[in-house]
């Protein structure tokens, strides 16, 4: 078992185990690691019987797994820029025994609805990056500088393409950081997809928001559900019951 | 004493404590009375030292009362629609010994850039009508429906005369419902009214906010924070120490 795992590895590389159907993910702590984000992002989305969900940007493929765990859902694709991360999710699926139900795809978010076609996902998930120009750049070419600033993609582009590949009241699930905000609000708005759910993620109850959890409809009506805040710890070291149970210890 | 404040109330009115500086408000619980959501409001917004404040929609003059006691802003004005409201909150301000210090004017919000002129208040503060036409409409008519309904303003009236009020530079409060949270942002940023902080109101740690804050900068950069949500209830019946101090219990 040992030497078989060895196959799907390279230097540098590891097993994480997600606590899930024994599913495992293949993560170089060099380059990226996967976050809280895209595990509370994995709890938020509802992926229904019969439904086909893509995730935007998906790195080492944590979501479409989580996913493909978690839901009903039919069939999950995972579209991510650099070469080596799709590889890594690749790999990861496979070890798995997911090549059936997860398509990991190279490419461009900004060429997904071109790649894909108009209106053919019930589902679309992303975890973009959360840093724009007003933060600092540094080594702009490094894997965990694209998936962290705007490099290869703006907000805009990854809610234009993710509208654009929903069908009609298709659902659109996106977690970012509560600073941009308004700027989100006003973007999803202009490519139509409507909020629908909201939730903070606050490190304790007294503290600020680091991460917001978004639910979007395209084509949705007006009125939003801003639902109870999700508090990570409940005191220093220790994870409040809602966090271990989205991550299924 | 008893005799002399009767010369202050109406039929059917009474005398409230407001806890703070030994001020009082003249209330009608038959008509309208304020809610925790103006005190929050009042605890939530910042007039400076030397500041000019106007509230829009003022209705018992609560909002006014209460800055008046707690900041060091130099005049507060509030304007309301309500002939019976503006009389009552007029009786108020007398009563407290404040008509140096807050103009109560009866008038609609709607022509408040009008009457006030343009770029003359460094804050305005705003409990408006919470609902419109996708609620339930009752007894237009009477204090109660006006002061809840859009009937006399929308929440696009009101956001377009406070921008107009305002320096630039100058801050915008509002409370409003988390439902239509969406839909307020879009309006704020139309008028150039940008959202710099947000407070979420949960009557519970566990339940969804009834209630959100806004402090807004006329003309100001995109990044809001969110801040740590403020909790009603420790338990049923029991207020959490944040809510006692801003009630100055």
């Amino acid at each position: 078992m040992e030497n078989e795992d060895q196959i799907y590895l390279k230097e540098g590389e590891r097993f994480d185990d997600l606590e899930r159907n024994g599913y495992r993910i293949i993560q170089n702590p060099e380059k990226f690691c996967f976050g809280m984000d895209a595990v509370l992002l994995s709890g938020f989305a509802r992926v229904k019987e019969g439904e086909c969900a893509i995730d935007l940007g998906t790195g080492t493929g944590i979501i479409p797994i989580l996913l493909r765990a978690k839901t009903k859902g039919k069939h999950f694709t995972g579209l991510e820029i650099q070469p080596e991360s799709a590889d890594m999710a690749r790999r990861s699926v496979a070890v798995n025994g997911l090549l059936q139900d997860i398509d990991i795809v190279a490419g461009d978010i900004c060429e997904a609805s071109k790649m894909f076609g108009a209106s053919v996902f019930d589902v679309v998930t992303t975890n973009p990056p959360y840093m724009n120009d007003r933060h600092g750049l540094r080594n702009p070419e490094l894997p965990k500088a694209i998936a962290r600033h705007e490099i290869m993609c703006t907000l805009e582009d990854v809610v234009r393409e993710g509208a654009k590949l929903l069908k009609p009241g298709g659902r659109f699930y996106m977690v970012h950081r509560p600073g941009r905000l308004v700027e989100i609000i006003q973007v999803l708005r202009e490519y139509h997809l409507e909020p629908k759910r909201m939730k903070f993620v606050h490190p304790f109850v007294d503290k600020e928001p680091n991460m917001v959890l978004f639910a979007c409809s395209r084509g949705g009506k007006p009125q939003v559900r801003v639902e109870p805040p999700l508090i990570v710890f409940e005191k220093p070291g220790v994870y409040t019951r809602e966090i271990t149970e989205i991550y299924g210890y």
